[in-house]
C-alpha cells in the first residue's frame, strides 16, 4: 500500500510550492521515496517533475479554445473531461516505485471538492493507498482567531467530503511571526472570546470542542514551502496517520 | 438601508443564472424592486442586465493578455485588481433607487471566501444595508445524506468567514425529484445513520445538532432557476431574516 498525500487548498495557498518542497524534504532523507502527480489542468509552470500529468490528457488553455469557453468554463469542463483518465491514472500510480505519492490538486480547490473528480479520484486511489489530505492555508488569511476556526472548519469539511483524514497547515510561514498565529487552543479560545461577541463566538467554541472531542485538526503545523520550516513536523503528523491507519470511513 | 443578497455557490452551481431568476420574480410582483450587481470578471454571458459590473473595471481574459498569465493565476490577479474598486462599486451600489441589491459573486466561490475580497466587500457594503447570503448547491453532489451534511457546514463556514446569516438552497430542483432530497431533519438523520459508520456518521450528527441549535440552516428550500420553483419560499426566507434585522455579528 502506497502512502497518497493529498495537497488541498483555495487558490493561491500554495500547494504546488508545497507539493514540491516536501517531496525534495523526503528525497533528501530517503532513497527513491517519492513520486508527484500533477491534477491541476489550468497550471502553468510546476516546480517538480511530474511522474503523471493530468496535462498529458487536458488542459485548460485547449479547453478554452476546442469549446469556445472563458475561463470559469473552461476549468469546469477540463475537470469534468479529467475524469475519464482516473482509472488510467490510477493504474499508472499504482506502478509507480515509490511509497509516497504526493498528489498536487486542481488550482481551484471547489473543483476537486464540489466536482465528482475528488471524490471518484479518492474512491479509486484508496485501492492503491492510504490516503491522507493536507489542507493548506495562507498565513495573509489568518489575521484573526476566527479564521483559525475557519481553516478548522474547511479541513472539517475536505474530511468529511472526501472521506479521509485531514492534517490543515498554514502555509508561508516564512511570511510571519511565529507568536502571531493562534496555533495553542486556549490562546485560540481566549482571543476568540475577545474578539467575537455573541453567536460566533458560541459556534466557534462549539467547532473547536467538537474537533477537540475527535482529535481531529488540533494541531496545525506552520511550514514554509521556501525555507522548508515545518516540514519534519509534517512528515511526523503524516508518519503518525498513516502508521495508525486511522481511516474516518 | 438595502437588502443585499449575496449568491455566492461553487463553481458551476448556478449562481448567475439563480440571481438572474430570482430578480426576475421580484420584478414580477413589485415596482423597481432589484438591482444586479455582477462581481465576476471572469464571466463571459450574463442573463441579466447588471447595473454595476465588474468587468468594467478587470476582466479575466485582459488580466490572462496583459500579465501574460495562465487561466489559476489571472482568475487571482483579477480578484485582487477588483479591490481596488470596491469604494467606487459600493458608492454606486448606494445612488441604485431599489431596495433590493442581488449580488452574483465570482465563479470560483474560493475566490471570494479565501482571498481578501468578499470579506472586504462585506464590511463596505454593511455601511449601504443589510446583508444575507445565499449558499447554492447542485443537486448532482446531493446523493447521500453526507452531502446535504456537507452543504450545511459549507454555509456555516460561508456564514463565519462573511460574519453574514446565510441560506443554504439546492438549486436545479428540476433535475431532481424533490423525494430525492433529505430535507427534513428526521429523515437526514435516520438516513446519515445508515450510511455512515462510526466517527464520520457521528461528526455529522453533531454538526447538525449545532446548527439546529442556533437555528442556522436549519431549513434548505429547493430552488429552480429554469422553472421558478421555491423562489417564492426563498423570498419568504430572505424577508423573515431582513425583517428581524437578525445580523450574526
Amino acid at each position: 500500500m502506497k502512502s497518497v498525500v493529498l495537497f488541498i487548498g483555495p487558490a493561491g495557498s500554495g500547494k504546488t510550492s508545497l507539493t514540491a518542497a516536501f517531496g525534495k524534504w523526503l528525497w533528501s532523507r530517503m532513497v527513491t521515496p517519492a513520486a508527484y502527480v500533477n491534477l491541476d489542468p489550468g497550471v502553468e509552470y510546476l516546480p517538480y517533475r511530474p511522474d503523471i500529468d493530468i496535462r498529458q490528457y487536458v488542459t485548460v488553455e485547449e479547453v478554452m479554445k476546442k469549446y469556445g469557453l472563458g475561463p470559469n468554463g473552461a476549468l469546469i469542463k477540463s475537470i469534468e473531461i479529467a475524469c475519464k483518465y482516473l482509472d488510467d491514472i490510477l493504474e499508472r500510480a499504482s506502478k509507480l516505485p515509490a511509497p509516497y505519492v504526493l498528489v498536487d490538486t486542481p488550482g481551484q480547490m471547489e473543483l476537486f471538492l464540489f466536482r465528482e473528480f475528488g471524490p471518484r479520484f479518492v474512491e479509486k486511489f484508496k485501492k492503491a493507498g492510504h490516503i491522507i489530505g493536507v489542507v493548506i492555508l495562507d498565513p495573509t488569511l489568518m489575521r484573526k482567531a476566527q479564521d483559525i476556526v475557519s481553516l478548522k472548519l474547511l479541513s472539517l469539511l475536505t474530511s468529511l467530503r472526501l472521506g479521509v483524514d485531514v492534517i490543515p497547515v498554514i502555509n508561508k510561514a516564512d511570511a510571519v511571526e511565529e507568536g502571531e498565529i493562534l496555533r495553542d487552543d486556549e490562546r485560540l479560545r481566549l482571543e476568540l472570546s475577545r474578539e467575537s461577541e455573541g453567536v460566533i463566538g458560541e459556534i466557534s467554541e462549539r467547532i473547536l470542542d467538537l474537533l477537540n472531542d475527535y482529535r481531529l485538526a488540533t494541531r496545525v503545523p506552520l511550514v514554509s514551502a521556501t525555507t522548508g520550516k515545518g516540514l519534519e513536523e509534517l512528515y511526523d503528523m503524516l508518519h503518525e496517520i498513516f502508521c495508525a491507519c486511522g481511516d474516518l470511513t
